[in-house]
């Protein structure tokens, strides 16, 4: 995975290897980077915090190897690594005969002829966004002095909603407040109800699905550019990186498509010397480039695949069907997990679009 | 506009300027293309063609620079022009001081101070997708010989909607037949219905927006990769390159955010000697890679920005609020004519993921 | 070709084609372009304005099809196109069965199956430089306003040598001057014994080669970056791109393979306030960064490979020996032609550096 | 320092930080790696195994940390780490003021702000050059197997001339044989001299230069294209990036401008059943694209820039002019050490080309 114009950003690594990471390239030089902030923000997605995620236990400590000195960064790419520790490596030995359901397993077969790694997911793995929350942490303190705040919380659940943003006015506190947490929500209601749901699916060895809803506030207007260099292509070409993300939608989005025209179109107005709209149902984005409001967006993530009901697969060596039950530890819901790699992501973009 | 890798995509051109184009560089070399094709393609998108679309009449008939000798492709980068003809400048003189919500006028006079045209839309009109269509109706013709047959459909309209794809069965005659068509759906009485809520909305001045469904049949297993080189993120990158789209969702999308893993895994199987999957949630692409079942996505498109009601704006030269009646000849829905772009930006993707 | 980063330039067409031309994708807004001036740049490169020149006559004269209204940059991308008129395709009819020595012939024939346009070398011929002089000479404008000056010099041909740059002086109006010519030298004398070389072989049914000396003053210190970022990178990258160039080397180059370290190192002091060196053998370019003194380097062409003498070559069809005289009006030395091309090269990476 | 297209380079790291490295994407899975012979590779860039380089010693031993399973490439991006251990950072103190003359410490400090490392170079240091001559290892084992075979030798030092390659005609086992030297020359006797060259230089205290003759034998005709996707360029912009490098040239180079077009063309002819030239003045190499002989290329490399005798520098806070002597351990010519890092270059090429 190599990413990106100003910022690029390569990740590296495998679920079972012997470390992953990430080689961010394009950083200004001289930011000073709080790494206890950075681990914060990793110990957010890193797996066994929660009773809610995978019982995998994992330190996500980063070794930073280059472009940093005396916490300053120096320009140079900077490489962080993660060393992989707790891995039961035995948990997958039939996954290279019988391809998991809703994995990619089976096209990991097809593209690597049978040598990739399949230990974990290997390069596929969930685990794989670690180092973009890592690049989104140091990405985002440097945001953080140029004015500009990211955060997400989760939308819903199977079904459970939490409050939506209110899109025209979202203030970098509640971002900030959100980005704090393991399970963030507008609405602590909503956290105990979709909690419930993720329970019920994990008793019945099943898992769950939800949505993610991230914003960038404090963007100035003018950034990115038509057609595909606009900044939903940017955002989604990033987003959809994340494993288990199969749509994406900016402002109104797939509810616009259920509008009027005259209630869609969000009305300009001056406030405090500013042009600003009054609605914000293009979600920060007009014709690719930002307008100053706060950009806006919701990422769907499929259920966790890994279920521990038997399903029905195939055997690539006798090619044959076949019955899978899969082993291993795994999030009945990874929806709060993908909530610090969807604001890594914004991030990653923001300071891109904003440098 | 640039976009691609080994088909790499370059379009020019304003709405009110002397021509429009695109810039075609990688494809292969001793394909033969039939133009009569492609310029039905090309009036599909063309406006002026249906009662439903703006009165704006364009013969979008491209003419080919380079890249074509004898009817074949000569390998070197293929350049199209289509010329500007029925242009009415004199409809947009105030939108330089009083931007029209919705659309990128905002946006554009900040990022070019101003300097941009804003005659019809300039770069950022709906008119910049007629090269992209010119540039899939050349990829679709190469795709076809390699046994890919790509098609989109009408899936809603403000709320009415067609049948949808079964997408684990979709048959390249199905969609052939779309793609011959001006407003294609599945199911023939929706088409009635949606175009009573186009009338509706034109009577009262106002627009509505909705939903492409599109699909590529035939691609082989293993094309692109994991992370940022995956199918959604290349796709989306381009799909959101097309004006008025503000979501894409891939196989179940949104909607596997409801869903639990038992019913939005796809169990596999063998039929007829390959694997195939029961159902396509994933919209045939699991981690970034496509399995072999058709590629399946869905783009929401807004309601038109340009609408006949007054609205509210602002003055940017007196910084003070105005209102605003855009005059002009517009579409009281975009749809219908944004199925050829979605077509031709996935055409443009599977041409490139083949080679 | 597509070439670049801030500045994304494509270059289209075929030799004897409908036309070529180029898009300039990444211009600033609102800069003023003086066509004229384009076209006295395009004129020092068009054929059949010099004895020393072949004798197809181009008028070359580039039609703007989009980015420029009212004579500004509008930030959209700029296409221009340049018809082709004189063209005597029968001349190379036995090319597609034949391959010319030196040409692109044989290996365009393996790459595009011998589908390629092979008449008047096709997307290969030199007359492709006309687009990228075109985009050099809009770019040289912009880079006039921020203090940039590029030019360049005949600086050998066959082996008869112009009086070098001072490297560590150079002075705008010496480059303004130059560039203004059609065989710009710094020594008057240099240019009759250079022609009297080029009639030699002129007469003889043969070719010659040279050199061209290059040079960008007033660019800042800072620019580009170390690696394969580095600003010799990008220049040779383009440079290569220029049909006949076999070689480059920046500052002292290849003479700096003879020097001892205490020659060879610039020293540094301060002049005017600024930090200069006091000679310049390493043409502005340390670690792949710009250190604020002129950008030198030097590029070798080879003798024109089309030339009257019979030659031995292959049949491709009968696999066999063949022998070849090759028709068709070409230049017996395309040196100075190859100045303003490569003027623009500079242009367009120092225009893309700057920005 | 990202590079490349189908595989794609990353190298991160400063001289006396932790560690340097490098991530390769791209490479294609099931490959077996013999590690001893990267190893091999990398011992003869690594310092201090010569009487003639730097008296640092490091061995340079990389870390896999992804894409490889018991031996073989997995498909995933292949990360390896490589520690800094014997750093004497006391040696650089006074580089943040008083920057060397020929070094990239003065343009880091414009471009980083003096938050750049400075010790040993930093990110700018030869050092940075093991990470490259990794991947090449890895990427010639590849190539081997696809029938392709890289190799080097110091063509010249300070004006002492190695035999250089007979480009028509190089054999597979004279590139083996340069490939497994530390100092390899085609003539014995040249080695000596250049060592008595080398020797000289560092006793009064000054380094020398030379040019290194590169060679990939195996292509097959037909790789990479037209203008700026040629193979000069691809080639160009990656050895470039090896520090010191300031000029490069193809088959006859420089030399094919004092050539007559008669010479210089290369003659086709059909030898065991191929189609092959007399001579190889086009370096392998026609408009851009692989003709089937040997690519042929030369790298000029400059005297090391750190030398021990007292040289004019400015002091860039007191913004005078000052004197600096420069400590630590420099090689007196890095030329032998560069020999494997041009060759490793080259491998990335070729094995980006052939994929």
């Amino acid at each position: 995975m190599t990413w990106g114009d100003k910022i690029k950003l390569s990740v590296f690594g495998e679920s079972h290897g012997t470390a992953i990471g990430a080689v961010i390239d394009g950083l200004p030089a001289g930011e000073e980077i709080d790494f206890e902030e950075v681990k914060r923000q990793m110990a957010r997605r890193a797996p066994g915090n929660d009773a809610s995620s995978t019982k995998r236990k994992e330190n996500d400590e980063p070794v930073v190897l280059s472009g940093v000195l005396s916490g300053m960064t120096t320009g140079a790419p900077l490489c962080a690594v993660i060393k992989n520790s707790d891995t039961h490596s035995s948990d997958y030995k039939n996954i290279s005969r019988i391809p998991r359901p809703g994995h990619a397993d089976y096209t990991a077969y097809v593209k690597y002829g049978g040598f990739n790694d399949v230990r974990g997911g290997g390069h596929f793995s969930g685990r794989l966004t670690a180092p973009l929350v890592f690049a989104g942490a140091v990405c985002r303190q440097i945001l953080r002095r140029r004015g500009v705040t990211v955060g997400a919380h989760v939308y819903s659940i199977y079904g459970v909603k939490d409050k939506p943003f209110d899109m025209a006015d979202i203030s970098p506190s509640l971002l900030d407040s959100l980005s704090g947490r393991y399970f963030p929500v507008i609405d602590g209601a909503a956290e105990k109800a979709m909690r419930e749901k993720i329970a019920e699916a994990q008793s019945s060895l099943d898992s769950v699905g939800g949505i993610v809803e991230c914003a960038a506030a404090g963007l100035p207007a003018g950034l990115c550019g038509p057609l595909a260099e606009g900044a939903e292509s940017e955002i989604s070409s990033l987003v959809f990186g994340i494993p288990a993300c199969k749509g994406i939608e900016f402002g109104a989005g797939f509810a616009s498509a259920q509008m009027l025209g005259s209630e869609n179109n969000d009305p300009f107005y001056y406030g405090g010397g500013e042009v600003k709209t009054r609605t914000n149902n293009c979600g920060g984005v007009l014709g690719g480039i930002t307008d100053g409001m706060p950009v806006v967006f919701r990422a769907a993530f499929k259920p966790t695949p890994s279920i521990g009901m038997e399903q029905e697969s195939v055997d690539l060596e006798s090619r044959a069907g076949a019955r899978l039950t899969v082993r291993g530890r795994h999030d009945p819901c990874i929806v709060p997990r993908a909530v610090p790699a969807v604001e890594a992501a914004a991030a990653v973009w923001a300071l891109s679009a904003v440098l």
